[in-house]
């Protein structure tokens, strides 16, 4: 090809990729409308609307200009640096999986999802998973055949985990959560037997919401989130919806008798947040102009909900503002007790509701079951024995019911399989960068015990945020902490917090 | 044409009118996001991705698929029942406008504006219309071409009119135009010579805010406003977007010392929401699901705001309400006062803020303007003096800067040449309306008198807002009131308002 060939090339690649951005940018900002603030009466027709900005979406990112396109830019990708490399890369990414599945199978696909959600929704109600069993395993049946359509090297799963988490294998996440699941179950049980008692009691008095709502603005930037470039809203389930990375919106939730519910909420989103507020202006209305996986997505939000937003340090300066809000309720409340009640253990069976060390007990569950399933081992009608009787082994309490167990979770609804192990994945990237930037970042706690975040969010922009998604997720654990993701670094955090809290 | 070929061409028509459709619904739901409640942050980048779609709706418009398809259509159009054939209407007329501009030039006067409105807000901040001549020289220039490439029959000022009122002719709106000004005038010299003056000062209390809104909230689903299938929000400038029939957004603008403006300025854009709320979501996602022109749509605004919401039977239902919400600055005032407050005629300056008289004559000097600059008796130089002139014969007032005179309207910046006439015509369709309504429905002032609008409500529907764009403003006026639009109505009631409120 001569270089103005190339050259041409490279330019409708640049202009399509910045079109489907501005579409995908525009598809945020619908979701997010449709979620916290449309009337109800609109959403029916507008959804047809927006089914219709998917559809031109889907289109342009496997259509024949975007094949040819790829086809010619890949045949000299050695001439491009880095940033085109990676734009060329997470294109082909998309379009190789997506035109691997035939049509009309994807067609029967979505199909079969939309009435499995519906389905799910009303199992779930019910409390009667065989209102759900049908679909779920035609659910599995056709991804079975998308699996092999992706294609995998090793493990059928692989082809699945590779939507959440681009080049993670079974092989190498195996191995981590065997760890971790080994080390949190004997933790676990530590903390059971231990005599010492959190006073959970504390945060469980009523906190006018009105209150609440103020606290959260108040901490809002100083967390680092720019409320000029970003919205803090209300909806029962908290997200996070980029628009673009100077309109970032946050959803919490308010519950008048649990203070901890919108605080944590709030810092979790506020992770996610800033994560694409500081990614760099200059890959706007690019494909790298967002986080690099959910898994390194999840990192941030954990890190700081957790590291930060659960540490003593970080209470140190927060809980006498948190009084001013809140003086009737708090004014006894010593920081010793405020940061043990916030960081109780407490098996329980609904895993958003979980504490910071069984929540990875909830993850390693379902993962273990979806790899089983991908691997022919076990029938889906087979899933809410298995269900509890892993319950039992890893969190010693049997659901009573499966909408309590098998049946809690929306995802398999859609077929997310390969979803849940990144949320796992979050807490131990989070525990390997925590260790990394106290050794850079020397008074990583006098920062947080002044409130004073600015050298901890510069740090994650400088060494995670501004890059997007320039870089695989392997690439940059490995370029930042200097190792392949470990589970020693969570394993570590969790034993030395807990030892702390339950004086074990 | 074989019937199979005609069909495919309709199918075809219809997906395509349905995906313009939908992508202007989610370009309406944009707008009013980025108007009302965007961070600041992120509108820059935003607005890149806003013109991506509108590129796209506009390419689409006028793509050489619709121009085939219209071609094939039109010639078979006698077999098409009444929505077709108006789909078809309205789709040819944008697109015989829009292909009839060369794309250079409109891309030249696309730079322009935008220029332009920077300069129209630097030159009204500063006082200074020279910094804004010669941009409007340009624009006039320009536009001036255009309507040489739209064409006319008769006044060159028709092609500029047929954007806003399609059909509408200088010839059909002289007389009519000549007959308001000159009775609104004479009323207007009457009432600056009458005795009695009107209690304004009633209205100019402090109103806290907060239960301004609470009062706003409370009275539009009483006027028939569904805040089920819509929302209020507050901006600087209030108005009307629609994203479907089941999301009609609307906003307005709090004064404390000013009760009066939120109110009306709430109940005008409730007039346009109902109407968009009103038509029949059989036409969701075609393009006859909206107002069928400018004129009609400010004729169910101002029917709203001045028949309905400036009436001395509302009030006798709405102000012992309003005296709930305000008692300590109301309880006091009788009826017949804030009637009269409310009914205050004030020359002044500024057009936004006229009051229902006078607001015509603001008009009509714009569209006396308009017209002599498109008939090359007018050059833009002269603006300024030719303005202060007519404000002088038509207001009896003088403006002592540009600003509070030529320079108040952002429309011109944008081109906007025939956009004016239709707040005036607005005014003229809600009184020959009122006329008819109050024939078919005798107990209209009990209705308003027992706070039930809603057979008012439900008239509208039938004779007006359910047919969308269906028929053309003509055909849907002469059609509900048996004649061609009639200056007399208008005049008539303003007479007899007057005439009690001034005691002439």
């Amino acid at each position: 090809m001569t270089q103005s060939v190339l050259h041409t090339a490279l330019e409708r690649f640049q202009a399509l990729d910045e079109k489907i951005s501005h579409l995908e940018s525009i598809s945020g900002l619908l979701s997010w409308d449709q979620k916290v603030i449309a009337p109800k009466k609109g959403r029916a027709q507008f959804s047809k609307a927006y089914g219709s900005l998917q559809t031109e979406i889907f289109d342009l990112m496997i259509s024949q200009e975007m094949g040819e396109l790829l086809d010619q830019l890949s045949e000299s990708n050695e001439n491009f640096d880095t940033i085109t490399k990676a734009k060329i890369r997470l294109r082909k990414h998309f379009y190789n999986r997506s035109k691997s599945i035939p049509s009309d199978l994807y067609k029967e696909y979505s199909v079969l999802c939309s009435d499995a959600n519906d389905a799910w929704e009303e199992a779930r109600e019910k409390n009667n998973y065989r209102l759900f069993l049908p679909y779920l395993e035609k659910i599995v049946e056709i991804k079975k055949k998308f699996v092999e359509y992706y294609g995998y090297e090793k493990h059928p799963y692989d082809a699945l985990l590779d939507e959440f988490e681009p080049g993670l294998t079974v092989e190498a996440l195996d191995p981590l959560f065997a760890s971790l699941r080994e080390k949190s179950i004997a933790l676990l049980n530590k903390i059971k037997a231990a005599s010492h008692k959190t006073p959970v009691e504390i945060v469980k008095q009523p906190f006018a919401i009105e209150k609440q709502k103020e606290f959260n603005r108040y901490m809002l930037p100083q967390l680092g989130f720019d409320l000029d470039a970003g919205r803090l809203d209300e909806t029962v389930h908290p997200f996070a919806q980029t628009v673009n990375t100077g309109d970032v919106r946050i959803t919490t939730r308010y519950l008048e008798d649990n203070v901890l519910s919108a605080l944590f909420g709030t810092i979790h989103e506020a992770g996610h947040g800033i994560y694409e507020q500081q990614i760099s202006s200059s890959f706007e209305g690019t494909v790298l102009c967002s986080g690099t996986s959910f898994g390194i997505h999840e990192s941030q939000s954990r890190f700081l909900e957790n590291m930060v937003g659960r540490s003593e340090a970080f209470w140190q300066y927060f809980l006498p503002k948190l009084k001013e809000f809140f003086p009737t309720q708090l004014h006894n409340v010593e920081l010793q007790e405020f940061y043990e009640a916030i960081n109780t253990v407490h098996p329980s069976f609904i895993r958003v509701e979980a504490d910071e060390l069984t929540y990875n007990l909830h993850i390693m569950l379902r993962y273990e079951i979806e790899k089983e399933l991908f691997e022919g081992k076990l029938e889906v009608s087979e899933l809410p024995t298995v269900w509890n009787k892993k319950m039992e082994e890893f969190l010693g309490i049997v659901p009573p019911t499966d909408t309590l167990g098998v049946l809690q979770d929306v995802h398999w609804s859609f077929g997310g399989f390969g979803y849940f192990p990144s949320y796992s994945l979050g807490n131990l990237y989070a525990a390997q960068l925590l260790k990394t930037m106290k050794k850079e970042l020397p008074e990583f706690d006098q920062y947080l015990e002044n409130g004073h975040l600015q050298p901890i969010m510069s740090w994650l922009k400088e060494k995670i945020h501004q890059h997007g998604s320039l870089y695989t997720p392997n690439e940059l654990i490995v370029s930042v902490t200097g190792e392949q993701l470990n589970a020693a670094y969570l394993v570590e955090y969790l034993e030395e917090k807990y030892s702390g809290v339950y004086q074990l």
